[in-house]
């Protein structure tokens, strides 16, 4: 008889945005006029940019005519593209990078889940807390975990608090860890790291023989010119971290999917009989055996983003998504909300008002105000009591937003 | 210290293609004056049909204003793509699918891989011999194998050979089996089953819960209707199978991107405990956690398939690769070779001239009439003696490849 996998069965409800949409539904189904505004999952709003709409219909074009299309591309990507983020990404900031080290994929989102495919079943790893749910529920599934507790954290796994307390900077492991999941800007919080936190924390791994799994999906927002955008940016990291970068939050392809992983040459990890092992030829086989590379199209859109025409344009967009953020952050702040995140990162993340559990507030704010945020313990049970919102949306929407969350809690 | 899955230390040389690339490679780099004709890689060579093209565009165009622009897509896909999928590739057929039961992806390689992420540890696995080495690879991955013999079988798998002895029809096994990959019409043989055949193996499946893998990327390419495109049209498989099929090869979509995977609701699974567990829901999860959809251009791409004008499009472009199927095998029958293959599928099987060893013949094919193929032994041990040819080529390149070959071996 065909065996499933048992420990699917560990996993908690819903994965959280679908749990979110499944109220958001309900709610709309019995106020129908009601109008919504959603700041809750993270999925851009403004349109392509007109440089990587150009670029889409010109690889529509070729791959209409016999002489110009593209069949089965190299599972790593496109080298135009891989050159490209090798130059504007990296060494234009003067981490070393070469192209024959970047990965393209669909997505981060997948990547950052399929990365456990090429590590063993016996790593001790560690999560800040509150952290992206996709790193916990996809080591749930590996089986690298016990069940969960009352709380919602599951046995085997090293949560670190990252809260007001400490400032949101979680704290180095008191003991070895393995793998460790980073994710700077962060998601949820929405703060960022320092050079001197992440020299710390490439430090650790150095030491201790650990792999960081760095996820820079939001640097494009760091507004703080001290703050590295990439962990190669720090010394040593070559040795010791893998990042996930995507072209969703930078250039809108939340729909279009578009996203690269990086995994240095100088990255190895242990085998079983203790010898060193390189990383590289593990992932490259993984993707070449599971993946069939991204859409030419996509790509050639991707290319786009590194034209001075389309890093101009994106680079609006990005700051018009800072600008919502910002009116978010002072707007609750008036109000007397403590507001973290929103400088560096397009998720605001505050204490919910009068001490209620984020799901609590989540209805109350769904039900009066019409506003959909996303519960802070969704992302872990250190991210009770907080909220995030997005700063995703429309200026009018966003506007409205504050409007309506200073009357709720005014 | 982190640990790697040292179950990748036991996977053989190189993925097939890639290392067939290397050798087409070295030996260009050597003769770059060489006319080299590539009949190895089943990889379109045609473009992309007028129908898809115009609706690529339109969806570029949706994408670049805000009131129609998409951002994150439902992980499984989108409804007007899945309903299509089912009106025309299922209930068209008299088989029972419903939209809620298909789940849109990138790649039928991809799915079939990741497929096992939802399966147990412990289950026994039977493949056909030759096999789509992806099948093998990814259960080599996931550590449900042994070492690889010197004949390149794995220990744990049970492999059931397809010859010209047994006229490619797999024998069912002579006892229980939990997870059977089966690929009709074959990759890499070009050969098809019956009706009959694929209800021995519903029928064999549901004796033993087992549940079967069915891969059906090729369907478009039946001409003889009294063969199955779905193993759905067998009575009892909603119970027992999982359907994969792509864009790839009928619409031209290798290097656009779009399959999809059909989960019935009425499949189940065994746990630990021995109780039935539906896999549709864990299917679900994996997807909506590990996965974010595919770019809906491309979907709106893939639905412009099932028009009337996109269907007449792409079925004339079957016509012409199974055109240059009945060339290959016709050329090849004329000077004595063994032909297998290439009237229901895009894919010739030739038994190797002189008995000569596949991957000889490889080398022999190439350095004296400059033509690419596959090495039967590339898709396993007894694939030994066999060839694969494609038909994705221009008629020209075709044409000019059955007088070469009918030189080499006249």
């Amino acid at each position: 008889m065909a065996r499933i996998n048992d420990h699917y069965a560990k996993l908690q409800a819903g994965y959280l945005f679908p749990e979110i949409g499944r109220r958001v539904a309900a709610f709309c189904e019995e106020n129908p006029g009601a109008d919504v505004i959603r700041l809750g999952i993270g999925d851009v709003t403004e349109p392509l940019v007109p440089a990587i709409v150009a670029a889409l219909h010109d690889a529509v074009d070729e791959m209409s005519v016999r002489e110009s299309f593209r069949g089965y591309g190299p599972e790593q990507g496109y080298e135009f593209l891989r050159e490209a983020i090798a130059a504007n990404d990296y060494r234009a900031r003067g981490a070393a990078v070469s192209a024959d080290e970047i990965f393209v994929s669909d997505g981060s989102k997948c990547d950052s889940g399929n990365i456990l495919d090429i590590f063993g079943a016996d790593n001790v790893i560690a999560v800040t807390d509150p952290v992206y749910p996709v790193y916990v529920d996809t080591n749930v599934m590996a089986g690298h975990t016990g069940q969960a507790d009352a709380d919602g954290r599951y046995g085997g796994l090293m949560y670190i608090p990252v809260t007001a307390e400490n400032d949101f900077t979680p704290a180095l492991p008191d003991r070895a860890v393995d793998l460790i999941y980073l994710c700077y800007p962060n998601n949820p919080t929405g703060t960022v790291a320092s050079a001197e936190t992440l020299k710390q924390w490439v430090d650790f791994a150095r030491l201790h023989g650990s792999i960081i799994l760095f996820d820079a999906a939001y640097e494009s927002y760091i507004t703080d010119t001290s703050i590295p955008h990439s962990i190669y940016e720090i010394e040593g990291a070559r040795e010791v971290a893998i990042e996930f970068r995507s072209f969703s939050k930078n250039a809108g392809f939340t729909g279009t999917r578009c996203a690269f992983t990086v995994v240095p040459r100088d990255l190895y990890g242990t085998t079983a009989s203790g010898e060193r092992q390189a990383v590289h030829p593990l992932w490259s086989r993984r993707q070449s055996t599971k993946f069939n590379g991204v859409s030419y199209m996509v790509q050639k859109g991707a290319e786009a983003v590194y034209s001075d025409e389309g890093g101009a344009q994106i680079r609006a967009r990005i700051d018009f998504y800072l600008t919502n953020a910002r009116l978010l952050r002072e707007g609750l702040q008036k109000v007397g909300i403590s507001v973290y995140g929103g400088v560096n990162a397009p998720y605001v993340w505050l204490e919910t008002p009068d001490g209620a559990s984020s799901w609590d507030f989540f209805d109350r704010l769904l039900s009066v105000a019409h506003l959909v945020g996303t519960p802070g313990s969704g992302f872990g049970a250190s991210g009770e009591g907080y909220f995030r919102l997005s700063a995703f949306n429309s200026r009018a929407n966003v506007e409205e937003a504050v409007a309506r969350f200073q009357k709720l809690v005014g």
